[in-house]
């Protein structure tokens, strides 16, 4: 018996499937009518799709069902620590370094001691035409929680 | 002769005078009319303040003049490691490991080879509401820069 | 002017107080009316306690007000990795990593894709007798949070 | 000659040939007679089974003896660091960052001088209805170890 | 369907083309008609290049259609930080080690508060003969970008 | 007895006096007829000083002679860790990791093997203007060492 | 009010007393009637003494009352990593990276699974003479615990 | 021509037979005649092994000629760090952490200043029979050697 | 096509048929006419050689071209982290980082500001016989280096 | 009571008093009688001293008795890592990542399976005049010891 793919290599196979099938990550989205960022976290192992999904998918970009098998199950989490460091990502994590503590004194200041949740969560990530040059703009919005015991 | 105070003495000073004069971050930036993440972020050592702006705020919260010095000097910017790992901090990191790779592919979709700055950069966060728990939505508003040679 | 104290400074305050004063955790927490382990993270700086608890606190271990106000401010939460490897401390870490991926496929199976909580959460602390040597039961309590987008 | 199968492929295979039969870590367990939590860690590589035990898991998944052995093998335990980062492993790491401290000054003080034995111990994850959101209830219950000469 | 090659084994396969075809990056450069440092770097899977480089790249070395799919593709950009501990590569962190803070004071001096963007960059490296032995100098050049809120 | 001050000690007045007098690196480096990185690399601590220089920064910056012979002492080289986090250093870094393979190659291309020292080396930065935005430009210039047995 | 001395600290005091006094650590431990290793670990903050024993280390090295409630108090136990570099203590752990899994294939041929307590545990050293240079024999001495669920 | 198997590839094969035909670490050492802990630190690839040792071995186990030359080679020894974290090694870490600089006071003070070999050196692990339960012995026993300039 | 055999590939070979054909490495730099560890470093990866050498090498180790392609490559320098921890290696590590500081001092003092370079560089190992045990004898023999701007 | 001073406050006040009276580190070797790089070790905390040797530094520096102490205790020795990164320290631990996995080989061709001792040990450095630039010779010279059950 062979195990199940793993999300990492399913991930390998979609992203270079779509690339020859000329397909974009939004197209994909919107045929499983999915949000974008959610759609293209799952197709990359952050998330586990429903079987419909995972068939859906596979078959926009004719892959077999080994990989819709991998795209169902419950992934591990997280990202490689080498590749956190390619700077498009980069940006991201030095914009926490510098304005971390702030949003945490502001989180408390508006809504009490707790957190914004990563997990009841959603990201946007969208381009504001500007003259001076357009805009990526990402949206994190997460519900609050509180410390409650 | 003392040196300079640091950014980061400087800013446990204004922490403590702020929350013994009752007065919120917001109320501080209202008052400077600068926008309300830079002005927390700027006043915890992240941003160099202008002679006007640190004059302004060592008004306000009784802080001397070597406060006011310290908050103008050009900062070393970053956070330590340990204060990254507070949970509050830590759900936006948490949200990069698992959505980075994913906003990655999507910048690159629809603005080509390049990153969004983090330095024409502004951040915003507020409270949304919402039947189910009111919300912490914060937008990272950055210029697209492509690679350019 | 001066800082307000350090969480940690306070804590240090705190525990040596206690300790000359001959009063337990568990006595503090019962005047509190607050819960055990709450109790004592909370005056070890981990939660922000309230003017009336802080009070009480500095009351019956006789610190001044300037412990009361380290013990009511907002903390930066975490604990310094060389004390995480103290042997009382290590052998939860240590369960967790035999543990912890077994508990992650339960919680899936029972409950779908989501964590356990750690801030809508409650951990207790008790012995129970037992014959062949008292045991240690500690429970982590916290609410189901499923993925949510 | 082949080499024994290592304990990380085995468990792979497990968790494909659990996923494609449908089957759940709690109807194993149960064919078993085992407890769940231990089954699991078990069956992930972190405990060695019997013959039997062995035999009856590869029985019910339709895996090969190769796996079988495997199972029986005494394992180095433990768990990739990158595996913990993991948000719902995190989770109770982060509880621990927060209130390990707590927990060691409680021991010690109900106790005395000494520790919770990770080897002595059981773990149990259960799940409790609440109206407010069903929460997800660990239970860590090791035989208390005193320093002793 | 077999996955898009890695761009660092298309990097291997360039690299060990041009060595057995006996020809120098500047003549690679120098048919491409770009720049010498960008198309070393891109060749080592530092930048994507379009389909008419990647396609006359392989033709000079003979290599087939599915490196230059591989060149082609978007990069996650980064050096693994063994190779940055090669003496030559070293050399460049250790001057950053003395120099950096320098360069930050003197860039600050000059432009105000802000960065020299490695995005919108090119560098450059030549030989500049000497009696005393050739100099190896190597210019960055990268856009000033000030703290633009 | 007190022992000398330390460099970091020293660079901190030095920038400390620096800004209360309004004077510019450029200006120092001036009045000491040495080049500008250099100067500025000496006062933060990274070359040591001749006791004429000493004498005479300290003269212009009204410091005492325990800053001179500070000034004057055989520096310890290198950047604390999270210093070079800091955005305007990270960059040159950040290049680095992507260019510093192709530096390696074509430095073994045209010399042969061996590396740029850092030691016979010079740093220069300047501004160059142009119409889409003025530059940052910056020049390693080091001899050519040979890897001669 | 002032915090209790550090368990450092104390043993900063304890180590520089004893050699001012000419006493050796055999001595004290002789008077205490305790182990050597056990009470040398102590003094250095490893373990809690009773006050009667902190007493007599006080009285016979002269030191006062704030140094015996210090070595009263419970330790956050372990060592610097810095100070386990230390070639001394660097062999053990050297030792041990040779040994350590042969150690553990051992213990579990002769005990089953399990480990060897470290905290029902006592250590010994001794010097045997032999005529090619005399030997430091270092005994662990731990009960054995298996996995007991 | 195949390169020699690793070592670590030869221990996985001795591991496997020795556990497919029931021997015992014990049984192994006996019939080489080589002290217990010494043949099972070399057949997990510690020492290299004379030709003699390596084809009784071979011969035992019934594994082929690639194995025992494996065994013969010179070690590059250590332990992954991941391996030193399997709690039954990682007690020994622990007591270390604990008592390490306890011995090095110790040794000092019986020795002078030197350290205990960890070359000219021995381990022995032997069970001792104790009614509140058996216990692991652990041995170390090396040569001193005074820091001799 | 296949890549170039890796230099780390190519040491492994070398070192399999050197032990093979009962070699030694002083017999194949003799053969060379190279210095003894520039050889061995070289065979190890260390240093590109020559096509005649490489073909030397490999005519006497009867290994065929593609071995002798890996060895005329540039290599990347350097060592895994792990093998810099076996002990034979280690102590000169540990020597460094006892003897480091005064080397430098000692450096500075009769050289003035500079290093000794790692480049313009060689290094002997020989035996001394000595009557209380034979000496490892290593030269570091490097030029002198004055930081020159 | 004071606690004994520590062997880095000693090092810093004798490097202090070596500049301010203008003696070399060799002075002072050749007052003691004692090897030159032994001594600046020494000074420098590495090593302790005898009474004797203690006092004629503290003299010819004029220091008190309280350094003549502390040059006296027991070191825990070891550097720094960020002191082990400045160029001319880590000019050696570069030469030890390229040339040690040779000197290994070396050491066991020559010796058989051992190590060169960092106890039984002595380094020198020495100045090698050459016509084309003048050298830097460092000596490593320590027994060899064989792994000796």
């Amino acid at each position: 018996m062979k195990p199940i793919m793993s999300k990492s290599e399913a991930a390998e196979l979609v992203r270079s499937a779509r690339v020859r099938h000329g397909l974009s990550w939004a197209q994909i989205a919107e045929k499983l009518g999915t949000p974008l960022v959610w759609t293209t976290a799952a197709l990359l192992g952050q998330h586990p799709m429903s079987p419909e999904q995972a068939d859906t998918v596979c078959g926009m970009l004719e892959l077999d069902d080994t990989v819709a098998e991998a795209l169902r199950t419950q992934p591990s989490r997280g990202t490689d620590p080498q590749v956190m460091a390619d700077p498009t990502i980069y940006r991201f994590s030095e914009a926490l370094a510098v304005y971390g503590p702030a949003l945490k004194e502001l989180i408390h200041e508006e809504f009490g001691d707790g957190i914004m949740s990563a997990i009841n969560f959603k990201v946007d990530v969208e381009r504001r035409s500007d003259p001076e040059g357009d805009r990526v703009v990402v949206t994190f919005d997460g519900k609050f929680l509180d410390y409650r015991w």
